[in-house]
């Protein structure tokens, strides 16, 4: 439904006006992910900020341009800070993006997620093992456009492809590389960018889709010279701040 | 009494084993080394989980293969997470390792390292200043081997060269790079790697040997290309994350 | 004043007392400058150390030789630190710098920096958003020198170029690398690096003007072989590592 060319073109627009513009996200994320998603934002011309205080999260919040709630690190300060931030985003009708971070792996956290998503998350990323405990259900492309719909809002389902859907619109992106599963936090860094993205883009599919991709090539440029994930990390980082139009042209897959 | 050419083999085993059942290790760790710790795991094959939320530990425990304890920060809230994750060890019998970060410097964090050390852990990785707040004495050889004994513990006392004890058995391992010793949370990812290793070997002296071996090859290969700790950091990743039997059996240095 | 000969040697005197005597920095920093605060710590020569609990803080400056207070992240628990460490400090007659990220986004955070700043740290760290929340008045190089001179602290405003004046005395250092503000926690290390040098260098004015000169003649060094921000995160700890007096002698632009 959507061509190749034209895709990589909207891309590309997107790309070029975090740059211009510098959205700030504010990141609640963990403790794990806070340093690479920082440097990850900044990489792409986007502003991180990451305080968790509840005395002064709305402050932040007030002049930035998108929110990142991470669950990466279930803790009491950071649940009471997401609650402060959803108010102070509703509020202000700002982007906001839900990362359900391993919450297979805990059934308090699950519930916690499903509680966030019925806030209404701008769009909600996650991995093929996140996406039961949150929806229900199995991870299949058809799914995901469902729980979608049903949600209202945009499911970026990333693994070794990467499936974008609002529910009418689905586009699954083959760009990537294996090194990016051996780097903690790249699926973290990836909802970063993806507020960015929202940072600049009202259609939040679109937004979605031009992050998921960007940083999937950045993932393939990385892999054509890091030596394992080590020198991959800091090799990604490089590919997205160097990123270009024509780089995008050559490599985006979309099916 | 082990012959150079067997534990190489020993060790090269133990590493296929974590790269292919991908042991998940839950790390209560400081936030200085979580990132640079979940990293190596992941080079080694390994999961990490890093949660302390006392709400959830348990469930993550549950899962996991192995436990490790780091005193690195020594926060309310993670004094709390260790007393909770030590009766989930206990009744899962999972294997954990004591990492009694800097209890040089502070009395307070040096007798919680020791209430630790009396709830049996499977191994104690630490450096000489650790020693004598930990365990009382000169960190020697044959006091590591004397309170191995006495704890019924595997101790793994890392610096210049590294001494891995049970008490019993005793082996000097002459690998690593300077480099190593410049870049932060170097011991506390031994300690997790150690962690991997126990998750699939229940003989925790070889565990300790495989583990400790293998991040002092990897720092070697990386030493060759590295031009500062900067680099290194990176580097000892790639290493770690390629390292193969041949690579073992040609550098592994022990007495 | 200051021929610029006479401080690049005076410079390269400094990071040699630093590497010499590796005084142990003590930070109460954010969670996302944590590591690579640490690891610019540990290539200038020095040790780092990061605890916040209130238990052991007290204990852990006694034995360090210079603070740093950074208030990236603003969390009851932090605070309830930093109030503890600079009793400590005082008590000891301990250098400290103060670090007053972001406080241009929070209210809050720039009344703590203020009553912070009352508080009589040695040297003074900021950008020039961070400038005006803290002193009032715009950051020119004239008005850091007044308000050095008004607090009776070294002020070292860094940016495009880095002014360094206690008042009486004032430098423009020309050093440094555009990559440097693309990478997060850039700023932060150079405040750690400032406590290295007050460390080992009683006049406050020429410790800040060595480490601010360092750190931006490593930032030139790495420039020369980055491809992006992630390698060059990396590449500057290695030149900082690698540093000499040479090199110092052949870069440092001062005015």
């Amino acid at each position: 439904m959507h061509a190749r060319v034209e895709l990589a073109d909207m891309a590309a627009d997107v790309l070029a006006r975090v740059r211009d513009r510098a959205p700030r996200v504010h990141c609640i994320t963990n403790t794990v992910a806070q340093n690479y998603t920082a440097n990850m934002l900044l990489a792409a011309g986007a502003v991180p900020s990451m305080t968790i205080s509840p005395e002064e999260i709305v402050s932040f919040i007030a002049s930035a341009d998108a929110l990142l709630v991470n669950l990466g690190t279930f803790d009491a300060e950071r649940r009471a800070a997401i609650d402060v931030a959803l108010g102070a985003v509703g509020a202000a009708r700002m982007p906001w993006v839900l990362d359900p971070v391993f919450i297979e792996n805990s059934p308090g956290r699950a519930q916690f997620a499903r509680e966030l998503l019925a806030r209404g998350p701008t769009a909600v990323r996650l991995n093929a093992a996140e996406f039961a405990p949150l929806f229900g259900g199995d991870p299949a492309d058809e799914a995901a456009s469902q729980v979608a719909k049903a949600c209202a809002t945009v499911v970026a389902l990333t693994g070794g492809t990467d499936t974008v859907t609002d529910g009418g619109r689905r586009v699954v992106i083959g760009n990537g590389h294996a090194l990016m599963g051996e780097v903690t936090a790249m699926g973290c860094a990836g909802s970063a960018l993806l507020c960015a993205a929202l940072g600049v883009e009202t259609d939040a599919w679109l937004a979605a889709v031009a992050a998921i991709a960007a940083l999937g090539v950045a993932g393939e440029i990385a892999g054509l010279t890091a030596r394992g994930p080590g020198s991959f990390a800091g090799a990604i980082i490089d590919a997205l701040h160097g990123l270009d139009r024509a780089t995008l042209h050559a490599r985006i897959k979309v099916a």
